[in-house]
């Protein structure tokens, strides 16, 4: 899906519409997606501003930012991907357009310009539609709009003594500017370099009202996905079938696309952690881990859900679930303005209950819990959420922050009996003994809960509360939800 | 969707009776896709043999291939797209991973070697499953498997007075081997470069009756998808909407994405060739012209339709239809082993029709009618096709070659107005005052309708056929997918 330009911040009112007029009939536990969140074009404008003078206020006097618009990357030969957005270009322009340069200057007048491929008519015929420079104007309220071609030279661009700012990291995220900062070192070595990012991340880290009302419409259509795919869960059918199924939610209900690849595993396979290939069938025990989420005007959401795909939880799933839940809970209660780091509240919790059923051993020469719990819950509990699902900034406590909190415990076998660490082989292998008749019964089980948290003034909310995840909660949803396939030969059709 | 490996061709075995079992209930105009085409792991191997053999007979005994896996291609930050296995070690591997090295020497033994990442079970917890040594070798038949660390230097590799083959193109698509090649360039002026890539040209035209199959399976997904596409047609859904049902249809039916993003064109855009914005409403009237297809065992489909959004043909648009359907027609009709070029032969249809309809003129002083059709229909008739939409090979009439036959006219107001060329500008005012009051009357009108042609030994086979393409036979599929959807409430459920 691409162009989100003015065009479509307009059009997204007519299918808002639609959207409403067809809800009621809708069986309430599909979770329809509710209408998209809108605002004027001049709001949209004023927030750009608004972002640029903060990136301007953050430079210094002699300070020129240059910002290449990303590059279209390559599907195979000539066709390429839906083109999307550099985040820091976007968060700028709101133009989702390739071939731009936008240069902020303190010292300049005006501070902000943006040069942009001019449209052509015969090329038009060919690829569609390219932004005029008065629709560049009204998208992004920046007024100077020049024709990249005239752009020249970088460095004609940066007064004698100035600093050049150009994005700075992993060659593949920035490969055009990674690419002329070798160039420039070699062609001006005594042009002053310096790094745009840091710019950025406190500032993409503090959402303003419209990108949390992005983020929760983001959670919203990935909140109907999950209920989509619960419903379709049955022995038999492919994981790559129910990630189809999330994709056709997501692309139905206008999102950008999904914010990461979906992970779909069934069976023992939540017990990989970014388990990909999809390609297995769902057996008819076991559990399946859904870690799955759309992008919605350039946000993404973050969510996982696991549940039995037998829609009961048997014993071990049951108590495995329940205190990956409790370790959840117990670290979102904690979440407020200046609240200490919640990892260790989760670990507490976890550490109690996993040797209270006798998976993390206190005996004599054992590991210590804690380096016992990181067998079994090998990731963070949180990541910050933004433009990038893992965005920049911390998992700071502070209002207008959005992190994910997603604990998970994984009793993975290649792990315990081949992948201990090789450090204290005699620690480990006490760990060994003393756990693995019990490890056997819980074998194959994993599972992350994973939920997407706004820091209030007053506290927190979960902006994913919407889909179940408390034990009797998920299997009633289960319930209900199949209960409707069963009736009806499916679920509700996505269109008309 | 990922990992095409052994596991997967066994595991769309089980899949396919699934399907099988549930498609007596589909209404038939839904077109579901047929049960996948299936080989033995033997025949697999013995394909990619052969391939590989034909690939060292055409090296000199002195060249050295080297291949390198495609490296992932980057949505943003830390998340990848799927990936996708570069088209030429696909052809001789059929490994869809990550970080390989094919080698290939006539005057080595043994010829082919392949270095892969070696798995680590610590990292598969965290990314899933990394083939062993033995299942590379029980995919690819490549007996010499290495550990990637291991690769060394490129020019290891190379005995000294040897040529060394990397493939060579556009930077986007080959962006490690031309890095490499400007490297190589600096450091080892004296080796003698290649290029891989016209190796393999001749030998992908040529497609096996496994390649032919798997064309054909992407073919019907794709079939499937716009019947579903044309059921769901109608004013007030969005033309985005229609391209998730596109992918849902693809994903569904276990297709490696779709092959090049959709185009869906509705009211008057179908007249840009290219257009993938689909950000617009469906309009009440006006054409739809949709020109989408999926990927199926790496292998791209290509297909266009274009139809009435109301689902009758007013008298206009029914003209400009027959006549790309004639002249569609009458150049599938020529296609035998050894034909002449079709091209004139559609466009003396498309002129004798315009020059009726008046929309060429014949009128003294202005450019000739094929200069005036290039006006209408700016684009060629055909491609290549196969592991790229736009293939390698020509579009050869020789048996195994398989392109698409693709005419079409486009009515674009900017076009006529505004982009005649700038040469001959008195004809082209002749063109334009004698044309106009017609142009009038059709512009906003572009219809393209694409099929995918097989050459056989005796003459041709249209793999696409399946979808209508005869007016009265559009007309009459649309009635009866709208008569169903009325009925049902939607289409057809693609689970369970």
């Amino acid at each position: 899906m691409r162009h989100h330009t003015l065009l479509a911040v307009c059009l997204v009112l007519g299918g808002t519409a639609i959207a409403a007029a067809a809800a009621p009939s809708w069986p309430a536990i599909f979770l329809r997606t509710p209408p998209a969140p809108t605002r004027s074009a001049e709001a949209a404008r004023a927030e750009l501003a608004s972002r640029r003078a903060a990136v301007l206020r953050a430079m210094g006097p002699h300070d020129v930012m240059v910002l290449y618009a990303a590059q279209p990357r390559v599907f195979s030969y000539d066709v390429d991907y839906d083109y999307r957005q550099e985040n820091d270009f976007w968060y700028l322009t709101e133009i989702n357009q390739a071939g731009g340069i936008l240069v902020l200057a303190p010292s300049a007048s005006p501070q902000a310009q943006i040069y942009m491929i001019k449209p052509n008519p015969a090329q038009e015929s060919w690829t569609g539609h390219e932004l005029s420079p008065a629709e560049v104007t009204a998208t992004s309220g920046i007024e100077s709009v020049h024709d990249v071609a005239d752009f020249g030279a970088v460095t004609d661009h940066v007064p004698t003594g100035d600093r050049l700012l150009l994005l700075r990291g992993d060659r593949r995220w920035y490969p055009q500017e990674m690419a002329l900062r070798d160039e420039l070192a070699r062609t001006h070595p005594e042009l002053a370099l310096g790094d745009a990012a840091p710019i950025f991340a406190p500032l993409r880290a503090i959402k303003s009202p419209w990108e949390i009302s992005l983020m929760q419409h983001a959670v919203d259509i990935s909140a109907e996905g999950h209920a989509r795919a619960m419903a379709l869960t049955a022995p038999g059918v492919w994981e790559y079938q129910i990630r189809a199924e999330l994709d056709a939610v997501y692309g139905v209900r206008h999102a950008d696309s999904w914010g990461y690849p979906e992970i779909v595993a069934s069976g023992t396979n939540p017990t990989t952690l970014h388990y990909e290939s999809d390609q297995e069938q769902i057996p008819a025990q076991g559990l399946m881990l859904i870690d799955a989420a759309a992008e919605y005007g350039h946000i993404s959401a973050d969510i996982t859900r696991t549940y039995p795909i037998s829609g009961k939880f048997n014993p071990q799933q049951a108590a495995v679930y329940n205190l990956v839940y409790d370790a959840q809970q117990a670290m979102i209660a904690s979440v407020k303005p200046g609240s200490p780091a919640f990892g260790p509240i989760g670990d507490q919790v976890l550490i109690t209950g996993l040797e209270k059923l006798g998976l993390i051993t206190t005996a004599k020469g054992a590991p210590t819990p804690q380096q016992q719990l990181r067998i079994w819950y090998f990731h963070g509990p949180s990541h910050a959420m933004g433009l990038d699902v893992h965005d920049v900034g911390g998992i700071e406590r502070r209002p207008g922050v959005i992190f994910s909190m997603e604990p998970g415990l994984y009793f993975r076998a290649a792990t315990f009996e081949e992948d201990l660490p090789d450090r204290d082989a005699a620690a480990w292998q006490v760990f060994r003994d003393k756990v693995r008749p019990v490890f056997q019964k819980y074998k194959g089980i994993g599972v992350r809960i994973e939920d997407d948290i706004l820091v209030t003034e007053d506290g927190h909310r979960v902006l994913s509360a919407v889909v179940p995840s408390k034990m009797a909660e998920v299997e009633a949803r289960y319930a209900a939800l199949h209960a409707y396939v069963q009736q009806h030969g499916g679920a509700p059709p996505l269109l008309p």
